[in-house]
């Protein structure tokens, strides 16, 4: 099953070096979620070649600019090229009067529904669930409101062992039965306990977005043994108390952050401008957590099963 | 004198095929000026190599987002980089609220002074002014509330012809009195007008810029005889009716104003997402008024000196 984060910005507070401010699309068997919207990032999805139309939920982090000036745009594209689909947006509350505010100005009523969902930045809360997946917002620590999201895959039921319930001459209408964990009598009267006739299925995977934030251990509870933590790195660790004034993280911090949470792998990103060259950010997250990429735009990263 | 318009952004509506919404730098003698600002604008200042920092003055058409959604952005971007300078800000007064609004909820207090100018899209009038030039809004016929702006070069004084003064024995104080218009008499009694003293200034230049409108005569005075018109040509000729309807206008019309209000030069930009190819509309445009070119995006048109 897809699972998936895909890079449209990975620049913090403006854009440079070709780098665009934060976006990413999570892909979850084939269900397309943004998090965060910077200015650009409808030209990053056209570049890239990610449908909008697709996009069925937005999840915007906190209501600093290189985080959501992207969004208004992007919603009136949607409805310039005739989107019908519904679409769920959620963030902090006065989103909603900042959009409505452009909307109203422009004229325009959105051609397709567009629901709005506020935040809070308090506590952690779930704020999505279909049958596959849940998404939860946990409070960052940051100079204004800010959430983190999590991605929680949900258990699946096992798969029935065709060759075992086979051999058994079990008939299929048992199968769901089975699947949801009840055992089997045959007609000589042994039983099978459905651990028996079923393969597991693999653990749910999760992922964890975390910008912006300073480094606390304030949300360890939050992110704890994610398959993929993406975490915002700002600053080397020579600039932390310029990290800590600005309510931002180092790399090596994050790499902590990704070790002590159990994390099993990371992605750093939200890059400030005073780095053209990325490489030592890496290595400076790498030398306290070894499993950790860069979230270089355009890249896809899976979401892996754990081993 | 430098005068000439750098196009940073010529498709309407929606970003596409590598276009951007709209917005232009006008250079006049190094005195830098903003029309329109579409989501982006500030990487395509980036991209073309022009410092944002130099704007002084911006001016907004109109509230619908590919003409002003990257204008937040900008504001923000020169706040983060620890612009000084102060900046003139011209549109419609609800532009002054939304751009609050996004400030006050990312507890943004700018470290330069923005000053905002409210225009009114009733009459034309003369919005700033300064030694050099002069700048006037003009209404348009939108579906919403839209100004255009004219630029116009202010008149200079003539030069002293110094071969003349100099064969005439005239001393250097008298200089600024005969560019003034006064003449001069000499010892013996012989008096020169001031136009047999100088070298007159060539004619002040003018642009203007329409964009967005329906094809109207209700500007023509505004726009009169300019060197160098820039117009909105959404859609071909073919799809008058939709032009119409949207309150756009054809590139045979843009053609049609340029000719119509003796333009020495025409660009046509504001390009629909359905042109990939934009040859079409040049040749139409072209075909009634010659001196046509496509709004480029990258590329500067001088203002020219009539000849």
């Amino acid at each position: 099953m897809t699972f998936e984060v895909t890079i449209l910005g990975s620049s913090s507070a403006t854009p440079i070096y070709g780098r665009h401010p934060s976006s990413q699309i999570i892909n979850h068997h084939d269900h397309i979620h943004m998090i965060d919207c910077g200015e650009g990032t409808q030209q990053q999805l056209q570049r890239f070649g990610i449908r909008a139309n697709k996009i069925r939920h937005i999840f915007i982090s906190h209501l600093h600019g290189d985080h959501f000036f992207g969004l208004i745009g992007l919603l009136s594209s949607m409805h310039l090229v005739g989107r019908k689909e519904e679409l769920h947006l959620y963030g902090p509350a006065p989103l909603k009067e900042i959009l409505d505010l452009q909307l109203y100005h422009s004229q325009t009523t959105l051609r397709y529904d567009l629901f709005f969902h506020p935040t809070q930045h308090e506590s952690p809360a779930v704020i999505f669930e279909d049958q596959l997946l849940r998404v939860s917002t946990f409070p960052l620590s940051h100079r204004i409101p800010c959430t983190g999201f999590r991605f929680d895959e949900k258990p699946r039921q096992p798969k029935v062992d065709m060759e075992k319930v086979k051999a058994l001459e079990i008939p299929p209408v048992y199968y769901p039965l089975i699947k949801q964990g009840k055992g089997y009598r045959t007609a000589d009267g042994d039983f099978y306990p459905s651990a028996e006739l079923t393969i597991p299925s693999p653990a749910p995977r999760s992922y964890a977005y975390c910008s912006d934030t300073i480094y606390t251990p304030a949300y360890v509870t939050a992110i704890w043994n994610v398959n993929l933590l993406y975490h915002e790195a700002t600053f080397l660790d020579e600039m932390r108390d310029r990290a800590e004034e600005t309510y931002h993280t180092t790399a090596l911090q994050a790499g902590l952050m990704a070790f002590e949470t159990q994390a099993k792998e990371l992605l750093i990103g939200h890059f400030s401008a005073r780095y053209k060259q990325l490489e030592p950010l890496l290595e400076e997250a790498s030398s306290v957590f070894e499993a950790t990429q860069l979230a270089k735009e355009g890249a896809t990263f899976k979401v892996k099963y754990a081993v």
